[in-house]
């Protein structure tokens, strides 16, 4: 039997190649403490069990479509293991298993490899298990293929290669580990290969600490514990921080004597990771308690323009100067302006006018934009503006992901206070301090939450592969029992799965979870901001513990979905 | 017995008065757990003990000119407790003590407070303690104190109002916990009132997360341990995080096709706090082992150029892509450009030049620069020359401190990589990922080690204050023992004192203690580093744990200080 060192690779945007391994000969003196670290396993793991068939599957939308885009796996049902008398499955059978990391980082990924690797052995000894290198293109024979940017037909292209590598290494089964994207590929990898009865099975598990992969039997996506823990650590830190910090005080001078003094509110704008959906920063806020936090898919569906979210930060700045608070933090979802309308609008006037235009200095190209348009362009800070219009990709395109967000509404809440300074409402002054909390979020060491689900999912996937089932994703769900009473199952990939047109084509797309408005957290969230925001309401969670009384907790957004009071 | 509650204030910056309280009634499970940790003592702390003096003190430098402005205080030896049959102070005794929290946060501040309340309750019953709010400015009653932003004269003025309410509630003692800055003002506050026979003694205690404050007698500040530890932690992050992402290509595009593909080094510039001296960045070094650290007082003491600095990361990474290493982590104390010599020359010359001079487009304002000025401002990237000449301070000065060291350092040895691949000695290309970790360390939950080390100090203070003493910084040594064998005692201020020149007159100071380059820790820094920049050391810490193997660590520069082996 041999484990290789997996490393992830970023296939979701077409880049990806081998790199070093990951795992490293020195290791701190908590590290070594958390390899040594028991894992627990859901009690229907632990017995004899076998695998058994739901009821048929069908498809999140549009299934007809999926049907045609699948038509050896549509359909199928998802499994669940239950306890039985005997031992399901042959024990004497020997497996021989590929796993991938797939797409960016998540804290966990290297515990679902040891739970298909301990699986492998407990219950089918002699089984053999590969890591490709590099995240997918590691299946292409670990050698570099040139990736085209866009994706018109990524898949069958690469098909034939990932063919020739199962086959040499006779694969019985592969396991990808990842996002929306790869567990889309994972699908349609395990439908190429059933279509060419191909014995090797493919199951997929859920990576990516944006939160947005789930759905009903996938109740979160690993990581996403880990990531929003660290997280309300630092935005805990801030908070304390910006309340103790004092005043400041902001004079004007003139002729070098002190003419004016303002008081002026240290304001911590904090962006964090989640550029298509806001899970994240819904997730923090309910860890945390911030006086502001904004949510993209509300943003959206109040179809609010930039105007309106500045008007509502500096609203509940003025409000706690009245107050006395000259302090506030604020939370911003780094995807922010995609979810604005008009904004979307505005770039996709910009890209067709400098596709076409030459821009002139006296700004007479301004008058291809609609008026709407020109003037969001107007109401923007001037860098940017410059930043829209100088920073372009190799296409030409507006870069809107190269736009600091933070930075950009501190920029836009100044202007307005200083106006509102004018009008005499506000007598204060303001600094903004941008923070942004990202990578550091994505390789922290996995909580115990993350360490004991990802050891599971490896575990069924392990389980799943044995019983010759191919095409699902791996399940553990009643997350918030102990995990003794965890459920655990397979998912079948195709019934996660809508079709968007593309190209004149459809694509099979495993959608991506959004905040729901209507879902428990976000009502949670809705029911208490009004007093976080004057109030003060702040909570500092503190660093990641491993043993004592808070190691075991669960996140929020799994809590209020699964129907428990937090 | 009353317990106020207790805000920071900034003094260092002359900005300060009364806030919102730092307590709140919310707080996260793992915050009340802590509340509940109990804390241990040095042992002769818990029995009955004396307080003994020591020889008499001198200064740290100019002992005539120290003596001079201390003659009530200077010379008075320091102060130890040692075990003895007997309880050598009266129990029976009631004190008044105010305490204060003055310049920036730390982790652990409170624990202090919580050892002098500590240790007034158990010893000398009946006492009564008051928390001035707002920092400094809270002992002047508790109003906002309009400040000036220079310091010619800011202790005379205050004395007044310190000593009022001093009288006024009738102290015993104050306890200020603060940097050099505040252990001076407190020193000379003991002198004030010493001189004036005022009963009100006045002790120091050593907070500054930046390490810069210490001596032969007081080891280390409180808040460096916590502070580095948190830095650690994201640290150890970005570097697993840096290595597996994987490369990533960039392409040069015509006609919307790809014409070539470049490997792109991740390289993520930490930048962590400590504008003075690089005490955090030695620390978080020895604990991570990051390919490129940059130390103020090494490039200083070699009078390097930033020319020199770009090289030598530029080297590394070039040796780093040649192996194939297309990742590397980069730590920078944010002071950096402050310690070298020719950006200080420059700045001095742009301060001259734009105080009397216009600004010409054509730039002939640039001839009044020396040669050697010229060459480094043409040297600089254009972004940071533009910052220097608009971004100024209301006396008309650069502001250096406003220059995002990282990202100046990201601009220039992208700068000179370019130059490399156009001489064909670097194939790659480059994506620097900046990053600041500040303010999310100043106020997390304070290390095991900083919470006893800050309830020691407290609890120190009170008996010092109960023994009558004042003009001493309260001190604990043998940091590197269990808490038990931990020595107590007061170290006279003035010994820590020198002078320096300001406006022709002698004012006091207590050096920054900078990173010495003949001490331990960055010799075996410098022993290491050239492993760690071409081989791959990282160690990732982790969080901080409270319960567990990793609970109880020190930190590397204080074990090296003291001769342990790290």
């Amino acid at each position: 039997m041999a484990a290789v060192a997996v490393a992830n690779g970023n296939t979701s945007a077409g880049k990806s190649t081998p790199v070093a391994g990951r795992f490293s000969n020195v290791y701190s003196e908590l590290q070594r403490s958390r390899i040594d670290h028991s894992l627990p396993l859901p009690s229907v793991l632990t017995g004899n069990f076998t695998v058994v068939n739901g009821p048929n599957s069908s498809a999140a939308g549009n299934p007809d479509e999926i049907a045609k885009l699948f038509p050896s796996l549509f359909g199928q049902p998802s499994s669940v293991m239950v306890p039985s008398d005997t031992e399901g499955l042959a024990s004497d059978q020997k497996l021989k298993i590929g796993v991938v990391l797939s797409g960016g980082q998540a804290p966990g990924g290297h515990n679902v490899i040891c739970g298909i690797f301990d699986y492998l052995q407990a219950r089918a000894k002699g089984s053999v298990m590969y890591g490709f290198r590099g995240g997918p293109a590691g299946i292409m024979q670990g050698k570099y293929v040139e990736l085209t940017w866009d994706f018109v037909h990524p898949y069958r292209n690469q098909f034939k290669q990932a063919e020739e590598t199962a086959l040499k290494l006779d694969l019985d089964g592969l396991v990808v580990i990842g996002g929306d994207d790869s567990n889309t590929n994972a699908c349609l990898l395990a439908e190429n290969f059933r279509s060419k009865n191909l014995k090797t099975r493919v199951i997929g598990c859920p990576k990516t600490i944006d939160g947005d992969l789930k759905s009903k039997e996938v109740p979160i996506s690993f990581g996403f514990d880990t990531a929003c823990k660290i997280y309300a650590e630092m935005i805990g830190n801030v908070m304390i921080d910006a309340r103790s910090t004092g005043k400041y005080y902001h004079c004007k001078y003139k002729d070098n004597k002190i003419i004016s003094l303002f008081d002026v509110s240290v304001l911590p704008f904090v962006r964090l990771m989640g550029r298509a959906a806001s899970h994240i920063t819904l997730e923090c806020a309910l860890q945390t308690h911030p006086n502001i936090s904004l949510i993209g898919e509300e943003v959206y569906a109040k179809k609010q323009t930039l105007k309106n979210v500045t008007d509502y930060m500096v609203d509940i700045i003025c409000k706690r100067a009245e107050r006395g608070y000259n302090y506030g933090v604020i939370l911003i979802p780094e995807g922010l302006i995609d979810f604005i309308p008009e904004v979307q609008k505005l770039i996709g006037e910009l890209n067709e006018i400098l596709a076409h235009e030459a821009v002139d200095e006296a700004g007479l190209w301004k008058k291809k934009l609609t008026s709407q348009s020109l003037e969001l362009f107007e109401f923007l800070p001037q860098a940017i503006q410059e930043q829209l219009m100088l920073e372009r990709d190799p296409h030409g395109n507006v870069q809107v992901a190269k736009i600091e967000t933070e930075k950009m509404l501190i920029q836009m809440v100044e202007t307005e206070l200083e106006k509102r300074r004018e009008q005499g409402v506000y007598k204060g002054d303001f600094k903004g301090q941008s923070h942004f909390f990202g990578y550091e979020g994505r390789c922290g060491l996995p909580t115990n939450f993350d360490s004991s689900y990802c050891y599971a999912l490896g575990y069924a996937a392990g389980a799943l592969l044995h019983a010759g089932r191919t095409g699902l994703i791996s399940s553990v769900g009643n997350l918030d029992a102990p995990v003794e009473d965890w459920t655990v199952g397979g998912t079948a990939l195709t019934s996660l799965m809508d079709v968007e047109r593309r190209h004149g084509k459809f694509k099979p797309v495993i959608k991506k979870a959004m905040v729901e408005l209507e879902g428990a957290p976000f009502k949670k969230f809705v029911s208490m901001r009004d007093d976080w925001a004057i109030n003060n309401r702040y909570i500092s969670p503190g660093p990641i513990q491993f043993v004592g009384p808070t190691s075991n907790a669960v996140c929020h957004t799994l809590l209020l979905e699964l129907g428990a009071q937090v």
